[in-house]
């Protein structure tokens, strides 16, 4: 994440496309941080990297980094866009020399990106390079990065994952894995990270487990990923999950695993089921496909209302609306069209462009949506901006009767572990009960899968109040960890604030 | 078309970036040349063309242009590239003033693109100013053209659109409709044609309509376009279709029909239906997302096998995979998973990339389809290099029986008309029969829809065979036209060949 | 040139820099058309060519284009913008493959530009490809196009030269030998011509040789071009001028001299040798440098004030300067400093900068300067407005005398055979009196040139007011040519007026 | 500079053009460092600043930045390429808002660059931003860098400067000057730095002032930077120049002048007068101009010979030509004419064009050297290798004698003070004697002026063997200071050697 005080930052050095490739129906979703992939050993370390960071690519469209090392040297090429617009050269690839690599897809932002900020960051220690890229976000960042800086150490970038960096490079610690673990031990909050030394490929997850980070394997060479497609991709093994806690270090001599925290139990976060991974993705032993599908099982009992036919929003909606389906014994159909062909497109849209909004990407199916019954299922409401126009879109092309069903709870809490969530005056189920809800969108019903429903769909039988099985804050305000940042003094107006370009 | 003899052109004169934004599984699809826009006298004339290209983009990825009037002078802007990438910037739509304007856009070639051929084609002719752009392709161009160069006429492009302009300019005719009514009697082949002068905007369908066009109208202003999906994005109203061989004049007064060629039965093309057409068009009055159903269903009763799921081959065999499951009574399933990002994706592919083909942009859903027997449904088979790669996938993650049903007949003879078909040679059908095919493609069981089911999904009772109801060649060989160009003698030889930039 | 009624065309398809490479102290100075060159024979025609066109650079900044033949195809490459930007790329001179190249460079005009009007022009005839190359303005090119538009010919540019294109195309001789003399016999004003068939090169001048046209040789190849410095750049040998209305045809079989035209009085532009040629050109057996020293000797010996340096205006006023310097007996010195650093510079210049003018570009040496009294000599002065601001500061500067002295006499008309003058409104010496001048530049002193002393310059003992022996207008308002479409009835309005991209 | 072990860093992030803006005739000479530039309370700020900078853009080809403050923010934007390619549009100067400012010019290196090592280097420090940029070089950087790195200080560059940065950081002392002077006394060098913190301007000058930084004013606001012609572009006033050792600061309150250092003689560099400074500047009272012309002087006295003229090697050999010219009565004529444009030239060279060598950007006037006698003058010879190539394009035009003078004595140590010098094996004075000199560049005469004719042009009766009174190791081999990283224990070969890109 960004720092908070670090807001302000200009426009990057060298202009930027712009890329919108999500879809107009997308923009209101929350956005995960990050992806993270490393390998080592293999002699094509960095073009694996570029592949896994493709199939990551949807946790994280602002920017990807990867840095390598051949021995000798090592190499790091960051830019901002896709993997796909920079990192499928050739001539990037034979950059990036050597048998072992990490890299990091970054998630786009409102505003200006800053270079600097795309990971993984690295650091020349004195016992060597450091490479760190980081899933997740830290909750008392700020509060030991005034700290650091008042010791006289110099901030390369504006992100919390150099808080590690930094605890690393000052660390009394005699090896490079006692100063990381000595670094992890000062951080709180979430994180999947991936490090690379001159000799060692590391590996960690935050005593939570919050955000994914899984152990694989490809012809021998060790491979440290946030889900599994990205090992599906080179056709890679999956060998476990990285337990909750757990650090693993891969050498030439193997793969060491350290647990340097207390034993906790395991609290992933839901919404990587919900909406972040990709559907084709193993998380938990749990197909997250197969998981969507029962959210729409679910929601068809919870809720279901005579009509003629569910249709999905596109395409996150697709697998809840074909369990809805199943369950409600109503045909599944496409009643909203998408257009492929993005490019680079809308920029600087004109007013009128703007105006027609959503029908941009989508339009309605009109000869079969006309004078129907029809239940939308979408996986969340945000903002809502978007729920509107889709809703409006149909009635306009004659459906009798929408139907909005939704696949996960109202939000109503923001999130502070690598989600990039909307203030609170923002979040429409934070400011509105359902009814209300339902008329700010202006469909016929409107209903939300309940949370022990939520359970249910994934394989629980209930939600253990005491100790909640997942990560569900943004629903039930239950954080896991402190929040530190947030409740304590900030001093971070004390540090002048550069709006910096690269 | 570009006529044969420019061939070999060589690369532009502006490196322009590759687009591959189709998903590798469309890559062995027929391509369709164009899609036409025009509108008259409304003060947002540009603006509204670019957001109907867009809506049409799937009909032409190559290239985009737009030629406009503003009462004193044509403007043009003439892009390599997709619609959104150049034409949503308000400089551009600024530079394109007035309140008429013609658009096309153009499909993507295998090699590089010549800017001089992009669409819409401008000439200052002696009665002012005279833009056309074109879907379709005529078959005798190659035969005028030689016989135009013999009489001193200079050629722009080597597009076969500008033998039409180029006997505008020489045609004696007294008035400007006059001469485009000469030149249409002089070509053979298909067209949609949309043309601008500084008075009247024109339409023009070959005389068995093999190419769509329709009329709109948005606020009292006509608008002529290839499908009704470029009506809906801005909020127009369908009137019409354009008869096959029919003229329309829009003029400040009104529209006038003319129609100078004898009645022929219209014979519009099936691929259309099949392929071309964006779902969510209706197209001779049937829905395009409908027919597309049916034949699935006419699949399913003619070839159904026992098996767990239905598994379109996304995202094109979607609506029939739908038709037919319902048929069959079973579960519609997403098998495939897309990578929605692609950006500017992999131009210089490494070797290993390469040979990770169609996972790139797909993966299979292993927990889904893992010992399960699945069938497979596609729109069509070209070469089948793709159906190779998607059906391996599939057995790899580990389904236990792949049938493939297409969703149309076997393609056994190339087009002509403005599809972009491979020579005899790669297509698959041409070369096997159905048993040999499906070895090559390596499945348990395929079947093709047959020529009269595709007929009955269409909502014919049977093929006429002594006049066809469609244009249907490729399958039976049956051609509407006489092919001049093929079977006369050419004397393309005679041309010097410029490989220009320009 | 680009005909009148097309001056408002938009701008660039593809938004190129604009390079302003030319200094601040340069901006007040007339233009050339273009340069041409061809090589016939050659094994590295398209390398040499561009060698040849970057030697002409100062004759065009615009854009430049090759066109070569490879003995099946012709090739071109044409691009806005300077020679060394694009033309020296290996892949671009790989593209143009062949033995036999011609190329252009073309001058930058004060709006946008058209890729479609970069020469050489090309067309594909009855009998082949044709290509030409134009240095010159045509004075009855409106009053032809008007013509050939009636009849039929659609144009591609706006180009005056195309009319001799269109001409060739139309032509009922058998040969394009006759073709192309069919074309000349038509047209009127200046040309030195290069253009390539592909059995021949050929050249062609003026009746009266207006531009200058040269042949040299290169390992036996021969050459044809616009200045002897583009054959010192390659090291090959100046053979001869292309006499005044000869055409000369290069094959294989060796060259041969045409001589269409009655026999006329040469009379060459006299701006070559105070501008526009390079220094180290010679041209009709006269060295560029020692006329313009001996313009200076005249101008002291016309106009000598007691001083103490004498000051060249860089850097076109060098020669002239070290010319006045040794007649005057006073020292020359280097009172102004260039910047070299221009790059990309200054295109959307800030109020603040704009205000700074010259100062950008160069400074005045205020060591050198202060106190003394200075003569500032510059070669000529169009509108006044740079000679305003460089008295200006060597006044500021401490200078205590500063006399002008140019070394050419008042500019009062216009030229219509390839300078690029601005209006007579804008014409300071066709608006005011030599003391009228220097009052509006604010001098101590001004003086001029002779029209006598500048033939005495050249070489000749007095003007022949008979028979001028050089084209001259500009000071003395006599044309040497017929002025058909300034004088006659043009009918461009009827045309459309396109404002085209490409 | 860049350290020595990050010279084998990658090619930058983001593709920038290659300048090759220095003419071929410079290709040999010695490379300053930088430029500086600083403005403080001014409503302009980074407006002026970049034109400060492009004024000495003659300093540093390679990059440029600028720091601004604008009372709560710092901004920061540095560019690969030239000031006028960037910082001369309106967007960019608008994000540098405030009203001071630091910026710096750095000079072009062979391979790639970083934009990490674009100055101004900037850090978040506990008290607020700084910002720093310096011309010059420290010659213990390495070693402070170690020990730093061994502390746990994370390096964001390969600069040399940032060691300065760093010690400002963990100076223990109380106040921002106390830790920028606890940071100067650690280093040792030359150094002439501007800093920027969000009250302050400071300035600082190495004790023995070998590189230079003087103080302007405009309109109130105090200026700092490295030469005259940096106030002259804004037409703001010299005040003084800051003395060696002297450290100023300027704030809302004036100008306060420290001196942490005890006392040194003053010891500029020589090189600036002979080739780094513009003519134009004025540097220890001394007009640049003047001081060249006396060199020339100072060569005829030495080592005339009968010739019929003397001709510059342009351009820096222009005041040394037209002094010796003066001296000897022969006369100054312009023998080899430049190409003016260059654009981004020639980057991808084919064989052909790379053999053609000098004659690209110069040209012979044959018509003027043709079987005379002549002077050639230049200031001085590092390699040798273009003056070999000038010498034969001399002999080639017809030269009967060339006789070649260089205005400085011959380079026999390389520099460590800011100036790129080759290694020792490539300088060809510390290879050969006069004579062994004359030969390898194969022309008739070669004389150098003497170290004592070098001290009477610069004003002094002899030079002080004691204590020199200039920095002039490059010709004597008596370096200032001590050289620690060359002769100390280097432990580079520790630090991991990232080959980053940004």
């Amino acid at each position: 994440m960004s720092l908070p005080f670090a807001a302000s930052s200009a426009a990057p050095a060298i202009s930027e496309p712009t890329y919108i490739l999500d879809d107009e129906l997308n923009a209101d979703k929350l956005r995960e941080e990050c992806g993270v992939f490393g390998i080592f050993n293999h002699p094509d370390a960095a073009a694996l990297t570029t592949l896994g960071l493709h199939a990551l690519q949807h946790r994280g469209q602002e920017a990807a980094g990867i840095v390598s090392y051949d021995g000798k040297q090592f190499h790091s090429e960051r830019r901002l866009g896709l993997v796909g617009d920079h990192f499928t050269r050739q001539s990037v690839i034979d950059r990036l020399t050597g048998t072992s690599a990490v890299g990091h897809v970054r998630y786009s932002t409102q505003g200006e990106t800053l270079l600097r900020n795309v990971q993984p960051l690295f650091a020349d220690l004195w016992g060597g390079g450091f490479a760190v890229a980081h899933n997740g976000n830290l909750t008392n960042a700020v509060t030991l990065r005034n700290e650091l800086v008042r010791q006289g150490a110099i901030f390369q970038s504006t992100s919390d994952t150099e808080v590690i960096l930094q605890h690393v490079a000052r660390s009394s610690g005699a090896h490079v894995m006692d100063r990381f673990i000595d670094a992890l031990q000062q951080v709180e909050g979430a994180y999947a990270l991936v490090a690379l030394t001159n000799k060692k490929l590391i590996g960690a997850r935050d005593p939570l487990g919050i955000r994914p980070l899984i152990l694989g394997e490809l012809h021998g060479a060790p491979i440290l990923c946030s889900e599994t497609v990205a090992l599906d991709i080179i056709g890679a093994k999956f060998v476990r999950e990285i337990e909750p806690g757990e650090v693993v270090v891969c050498t030439k001599d193997g793969i060491e695993s350290l647990h340097p925290f207390p034993n906790a139990h395991s609290r992933p976060c839901v919404f990587e089921f919900i909406y972040f991974a990709r559907p084709d993705s193993v998380i938990g032993g749990k197909s997250v496909y197969d998981v969507r599908k029962k959210m729409g099982h679910e929601l068809a009992r919870e809720s279901h209302v005579p009509s003629d036919m569910v249709i999905p929003v596109p395409d996150s909606g697709v697998p809840a609306a074909i369990g809805y389906g199943l369950e409600a014994g109503v045909p599944f159909e496409l009643g909203i069209i998408r257009n492929h062909y993005v490019g680079r497109t809308f920029i600087e849209p004109s007013q009128h462009i703007r105006a027609l909004g959503v029908k941009l990407k989508h339009n309605a199916n009109r000869a079969l949506v006309e004078g129907k019954r029809i239940v939308l299922v979408d996986d969340s409401i945000v903002r809502g901006t978007t729920s509107v126009k889709i809703v409006k879109m149909m009635y306009e092309a004659g459906a009798k009767e929408v139907h909005m069903r939704i696949a996960s709870p109202p939000i109503t809490h923001p999130d502070f572990y690598g989600i990039d969530t909307p203030n609170k005056e923002q979040l429409l189920a934070a400011n509105y009960d359902v009814e209300g809800m339902r008329k700010y969108i202006g469909v016929d019903t409107l209903a939300f899968i309940s949370v022990p429903g939520l359970y249910r769909a994934m394989g629980y039988e209930y939600r253990d109040e005491d100790a909640p099985q997942l990560t569900d804050h943004c629903f039930t305000g239950c954080y896991p960890t402190k929040l530190t940042d947030l409740t304590g003094s900030k001093r971070s107006d004390q540090l002048s604030l550069l709006a910096e370009i690269a």
